[in-house]
């Protein structure tokens, strides 16, 4: 077994809050990420696909189908929108980093696994200083 | 004359719109800048003073003053808010990075020079692949 | 199983050396780690989390909490400090990049044992090319 | 347990190509990597030990000892030269990021288990985008 | 006035070498940088540009332009190719990242100065630790 | 003329501390810099000379012959030390980025005007936060 990585970047607003909570519930379970009128971040997205080296190619998969998969599943869905509004995968659901992993693997695991090889691992970094590793419902 | 720099972080929401221009004309010009609903970056500001060096504590500027200056007059302003919704300092002004590099400038130029040294660039980044300098009405 | 990831970062003094031995002895082992009046790092602190999602929050942990609990239990300790004279816990222990990073899950594992998720990894840079990895002694 | 990792660097020219293919269809399936005059990178590699603290010294492994085996048996043999053409260890096998990363834990294995502790892992970046994990044949 | 960067990136392979010296003359010159099969680098390339804001749009110059300029131009003729033997604007001149971002500037000079503002720096990564800057012939 | 960089690194241990001052004095003019106990940084270096590409070679300058002068009058003396005990070029200096930014500059200096070149820039960060530039006192 062999682990490879593609990073990819996407560009998103978003906000923490329940629509049945007041602004001031919103406020005090999560501070400034419950502003009204939302914020932004640069996400950086790493997809790890595990699998065995083909002995033609050297491969594991074909980067570039990978990073064509996730553009067309998940970059082109996100990027440049608002996260809570925009985005068909995660309509009715919390728009924080755990969730968003979540999702994304959703959007991804099946396709991987019609190459030969499985999905491994979604990390997701909303700021330099928070990040989160979703490894499947299995782990 | 010796230069130091401060680097702090915010996060925002923006758009770049035009409000009298119609939704295909913002997206012709701004692309894919202009989604309605916004999107957002993780946004990096270097700020540059230049001086003299104080013989007594080998510093052009107490950069614990700097850094709580740049926090009171742009970040408490800006982090986790909308940049053309929520920010005073950009009310009326289109929130591209050279205009919002320009306005971080007027915020921080006389405050500066009150110590003794003056504000020599303004550097922002978006994205780690597009960043702005300004260096004052002067240059 | 979802990870989540806080970074945190400190600025300390350290030597690695044994005061039973002698100084030639020192640097024959740690070389110039030795040095008898100090040398220093700034230290990259990844804190990981693992548990479930709350579906009210989407969170794992309140990063707030998370943050504020590193800070008042490790950082405000070592930061700015000498590891090997100034800091409680690092007290009779050697001052390499090992010992500290266990030392640094022991100040966190029961706090965050108290918040429905458990500590993970304690991940500590010392350079941008030294960095220990620690999962607790039950791994 | 506990896991230290060291990160070395080299540069180096390649390309992904099949002698008894045609130029055609090497660039069906490896794209501009085939190009026939080679490209090349600037590689990171990481290299995970794991092991148990030696309480004498603080240490897993020694890091000058690390890195001195890495510059012996990788660096000084694969940096500023071609992959395909100068590397011993790399005769007669793809140049694909995969096939390196097999390839150098081969070269490491047995010097770091006559250490007391045993290789954990290689990680290898071939860009900022793509880098490949392999934790030996029998994971 | 206002400064804008863009940046690119480009994989490639060269050698430092001069046809008429020996082999030994070369390395006694160029060290491993003159290996007669090629080595490479993940090059860093950011373009800045000078100019007035647009009152209309907040721009200096559209990054998309700027962007697909620096890609016709640049880095489809460079990326994955060998900057010695393919790159048509390096012919007969020496792969030093020096000449290199010179010949670099003389592709985007003209055509930024139609935009209605102009070419400021060239900034060539080569490695992390090596970058050149060039701000033309006049400076 | 163009302007070429090489990035050395040190790692060091220093306190921000007038003996004539008490320490409660120190504490309030230098914060947690002041810290009896040292603290310590790994400081990152920056030296740009700037000259005319040599046509034979073309190079400003060697970087082999840069790298090797920064070790010897900088990196030597400096790395793994105490800033304000251990290193001659700093005695009885103020152990700020910015003094050390000065004193480095006249260690390297005439060396550098003696290659046919001149010493541009000594650009010095602390921390990720902190950085600063110094041109020579003629600038």
């Amino acid at each position: 077994m062999i682990f490879i990585t593609r990073k990819e970047r996407f560009n998103a607003a978003h906000k923490l809050f329940k629509e049945d909570w007041t602004n001031e519930k919103n406020l005090e379970v999560f501070g400034k990420c419950s502003n009204p009128n939302w914020h932004g971040h640069n996400y950086d997205l790493f997809v790890t696909v595990k699998g065995r080296i083909n002995p033609e190619t050297g491969f594991v998969i074909d980067l570039k189908f990978l990073s064509t998969l996730i553009k067309e599943r998940v970059i082109d869905k996100i990027d440049h929108k608002n996260i809570n509004l925009d985005v068909d995968f995660m309509k009715d659901r919390m728009a924080s980093t755990e969730v968003l992993a979540e999702a994304i693997w959703e959007q991804l695991d099946s396709a991987i696994k019609g190459q030969g090889c499985a999905l491994h691992c979604i990390k997701l970094f909303e700021t330099e200083n928070n990040y989160v590793e979703y490894f499947g419902s299995e782990n």
